[in-house]
């Protein structure tokens, strides 16, 4: 049975976590920071190592191509490697180097496919204030004009960005890859959240990635002298807050396998003897059923305006900003089942709650992620682990289902 | 009848008016700044020019002195001329250029009263870093060596502070004046409220200052992927700190005359894709009658206990800041009220949300204070406004309570 080199990939793990930025927290290796570029230079070495011939896309995309026994579509695993300030070693990570691993052992195994593969490293997946998903953006949908125009102080406009990373911003207007090019997707990601440690399992197989629904809210009222004006008189924006961060708790609580969350709040003048004058806060909505989110936000918009309206506070709230779920189809997620069972006692079907790459690429080919477990279901901070053990499963439920993809697509 | 020189006041409003700390907004005048200092300057010179015999005391405050008929207690009147950063013309300043109003106009009119009179501007009443109330606290109560002590940094030790104003420390471990000393404490203010306004009468006789409790309090629960983390696994502190906002709302409304107010908070990390680790917060209460602010503690503790208990949140309340309520004798709320009857065609009583330099002589003597209808209620702000008739009506009110306390005191 196939196999990846387990020392060979904990000694890359090990590696790419030196390339950091200087003087940060944790692993920090922000998209379009010298240590990116530098950690992407090395690599290329690894990929060409693996026996791939390396390209860069006009998205930024670092892709290692392998040539399949046909001119099938491509079948494509991959991940990122930026990280979040202060963020891990895995995020990502182990989705890159994961899949160079499974395009090394093919090799070693002298194992040549039907269809091309190719590992690709997307470009700027974690958020920053220029955007983020910016190479899985760039290969399934485009950006607009206007995104790429966008000016962002301290880090520049955004085409510029994509050019300092390789990119031709005059390409992405429209997709890179268009459907039917792309056979499927494969991600192997950590999952950044609690149910498989639950479960005491190693992996589990993703069924699709939430949908996500975010609004900016602002409540205006009047800020008061705190002792001298009567309850009766105030505008008192906090106090209408409070009901509708009640309200979005609520609304996620009644209907499972929904979050809901209020995670972002300031408050003017904030200070202890001054009645809020103003509150400015996000509500952000996540679930695998899109009816589901729209029902939350209906909920929540009501109590806005009626805790709003009966303490005579304003209210704007700022567009919506979406992104659907991708539900993974059921084929590739029965194959990505069968592969993971053979690396874990018990097979863990679960939604992503993050959004991934692989969100992107489900808009233009059929996509499937296996999760490796995460301890204490925390990502994006120094304390970010997963066991090299769980991991090693991972990448080889990943082997066993890219071979799996091309002999089913191949029938 | 006597009357103050409406005229002279005006010009002395507009003159103190001019002595501000460059580069500020509004009416700055901090205590323990520069402008500060030569606004106390000029206002020597006008104490000097109104006939007072003007000295300072050991907690810095500055008094002018007219002596009375006999050596009986003293009638003070007054109150303070620092500000708040970006504050207002009339907040305090009133109360210290009517006090020398009123005794040019006793001085003009050749009334020795009984008592001796003394016109004190009273030391930082505002909140400073450093604190509030100086003045008033070294006349009533006096300091502990530990808040003598202390240094902030920025503005130094609160003893070095003192000396900067022309104080002395040493005498400040005990009160400097002792009950009997003072036969009364009138201060005329601009009300900061809406209620005079909503009256529409210009002044109003106040019936008692309320008594105040502050806390602080951090709810510490664990910041979270707002994706990945289902809401069963949560530890949401803001979620937690909502369900206490609305019930110290609910404390209040359900108490007439009482009021509650949380009017900073602080969520930490404070972002739209992380569950809410802390939230740091103010609560505070008032009113006149102190067994109401324990009940509304009572009743916000409560709800702190389930709403953070139910979410796995940990809570610390910080020590309770009580500032006592103060309840002026009825002798000298009757002398006011009949006082402010011969400027308002209905005498309005109402009670002080605000602290006040009264608050503090209260512990030491019987205390009164006339408030003037401030514009919109606001105060504490560029904005802050009194029309000048009402403050001459609030200044006259003030000359002839002096007139008949005196004539009170003296059967």
């Amino acid at each position: 049975m196939l196999a990846i080199d387990a020392l060979q990939l904990r000694e890359d793990i090990a590696t790419l976590a030196q390339f950091v930025e200087p003087a940060t927290p944790g692993t920090t290796r922000r998209a379009f920071t010298d240590a990116y570029r530098a950690g992407r230079v090395w690599l290329r070495e690894q990929m060409q190592a693996a026996g791939l011939t390396v390209t860069q896309d006009a998205g930024g995309n670092l892709i290692g191509r392998r040539a399949g026994r046909t001119t099938a579509p491509t079948l494509v695993i991959g991940s990122h490697t930026d990280t979040v300030m202060g963020g891990g070693r895995f995020d990502g990570v182990i989705g890159v180097l994961g899949a160079i691993a499974v395009a090394r052992a093919l090799r070693e195994a002298g194992v040549v496919l039907q269809h091309p593969l190719e590992v690709v490293d997307f470009l700027a997946e974690e958020s920053t204030p220029l955007g983020s998903l910016f190479g899985s953006t760039a290969m399934a949908q485009g950006f607009s004009a206007e995104f790429l125009a966008r000016e962002v102080p301290g880090w520049g406009v955004v085409a510029d960005a994509l050019v300092g990373m390789g990119g031709d911003p005059s390409q992405l207007l429209q997709p890179l890859r268009r459907t039917g090019e792309i056979a499927a997707y494969l991600e192997l990601h950590i999952e950044q959240g609690p149910l498989l440690e639950a479960a005491q399992v190693p992996i589990g197989a993703v069924t699709g990635i939430v949908g996500i629904r975010r609004a900016d809210i602002v409540c205006t009222g009047r800020p008061d002298h705190a002792g001298t004006a009567s309850m009766a008189v105030r505008h008192d924006a906090l106090a209408a807050v409070a009901e509708i961060i009640s309200a979005t708790e609520q609304a996620a609580l009644t209907r499972p396998g929904t979050v809901a969350t209020v995670g972002s709040l300031h408050v003017a003048p904030n200070q202890t003897n001054v009645v809020p004058g103003q509150v400015r806060f996000s509500v952000e909505m996540r679930s695998l059923h899109w009816p589901e989110v729209v029902a939350m936000w209906d909920e929540i918009v009501a109590t806005v305006q009626t805790a709003c309206a009966k303490r005579g506070v304003t209210v704007q709230i700022g567009t919506c900003e979406d992104s659907a779920p991708v539900q993974f189809p059921a084929w590739i997620r029965q194959i990505v089942a069968q592969a993971c069972g053979q690396y874990t006692h018990q097979v863990v079907e679960l939604p992503s709650g993050a959004g991934h790459d692989g969100s992107m690429v489900g808009v233009i080919a059929p996509v499937a992620m296996i999760f490796v477990r995460t301890k204490d279901g925390r990502s994006h901070c120094p304390e970010e682990f997963a066991a090299h053990d769980d991991i090693v499963a991972g990448v080889n439920a990943l082997l066993q289902a890219v071979v799996a993809i091309d002999a089913w697509c191949e029938e």
